[in-house]
């Protein structure tokens, strides 16, 4: 069976079980920190990064990589769109957001959910006010300029769609909501994209994991 | 025509432009820095990197993206392997590579290439031997222990062979070459990417460019 190192709450990991989920796809979630000092994981993954795929004598990390590998070895239940250029895109997006846009994301919630929660330290507020008001706008400008008013990217559902979705739904658990105002395209679509059944459950075990309800 | 926005001597376009000229597909280099302050093209890509696509009305940033896109358009002369496990390892040592390989290695070359010949300033010694002693050395064991003794990965030369080999002219430019007592598989592959006619040709501009010769 299809094993995922990882843990729920990573906003990488849940692409991939969303993904799993859609397909119909049985996997094993092997509890994994990100960047904890495990030899062993790092031989599988020299980052130490999370998620990490293992079927058999593949071995792949990264989310992206890891999608892509699963959409072309299940590809039922398609999750990138056919379209050779819409497919360019959706590779972009998901680069653009699982790359920088999630890093800003994730670094909201590290700083006010994990230093406060896991380590019992003050989040360093500075460096939070410096993401929020300087470095993710210009990122969240150009997405709502690439964004549908209604429905998704390309009219199905895609990776394209949970990739920009699921860094802010860790930013959510620190607090921070994209400004419906401001981003009103982009605030839709993740509500929208949080509304797949898949999405749901996943989120639910992630909301137990982390405490939250 | 395609147009490539980037420059000579970045090791991400010099990837696109690789692999533009092995499928023998024209395009235009359109001259433009990494970072620089420019709204224009930041309208193009957000974050400023470069190299970025425009092929008619769709537009791409990341060199990743931009190759598989045109592996996809242009499937002649294929630079990814068929096999699915094999492109998803394929995928994954190009996301290795252009992503936390380059990161360090591009450090070396920004340091002690770019700050002295570009901006007149002293490089940042410390920072430079933190890459080489401690940063890189667990990147390079993990890429060693994943290539052949000879030939190229997946037999035929790929974009896999390019994106580990690339970020090393760059930092070969700073004075650094991997060790091939320690790493003697990566530092032969490196030397055997460098002898494809197409690679010599786009280094050769690059050295022009750069004022190397």
């Amino acid at each position: 069976m299809i094993k995922i190192h990882g843990v729920y709450g990573s906003p990488f990991v849940r692409k991939v079980l969303v993904l799993l989920d859609l397909k119909q796809v049985p996997y094993e979630l092997v509890p994994q920190m990100p960047f904890a000092r495990d030899e062993n994981y790092q031989k599988l993954n020299p980052l130490g990064k999370i998620p990490t795929l293992v079927d058999g004598d593949l071995t792949l990390g990264d989310s992206k990589v890891i999608c892509r590998y699963l959409e072309s070895a299940y590809p039922d239940t398609p999750l990138y769109p056919a379209d050779i250029k819409d497919r360019g895109r959706a590779d972009w997006y998901e680069d653009l957001a699982t790359g920088p846009v999630a890093e800003l994301a994730t670094g909201i919630f590290f700083q006010r959910f994990m230093r406060p929660f896991a380590f019992k330290q003050e989040p360093d507020e500075e460096l939070v006010s410096k993401i929020i008001d300087k470095q993710l706008p210009p990122l969240l400008d150009y997405l709502e300029g690439e964004l549908p008013a209604e429905g998704f990217i390309f009219g199905e559902f895609s990776m394209a769609d949970m990739s920009i979705a699921s860094p802010f739904y860790n930013a959510d658990y620190a607090g921070y909501q994209v400004d419906a105002g401001r981003w009103p395209k982009l605030a839709a679509l993740i509500e929208r994209v949080r509304q797949i059944p898949q999405v749901k459950t996943i989120l639910a075990k992630e909301a137990r994991t982390l405490g939250l309800n």
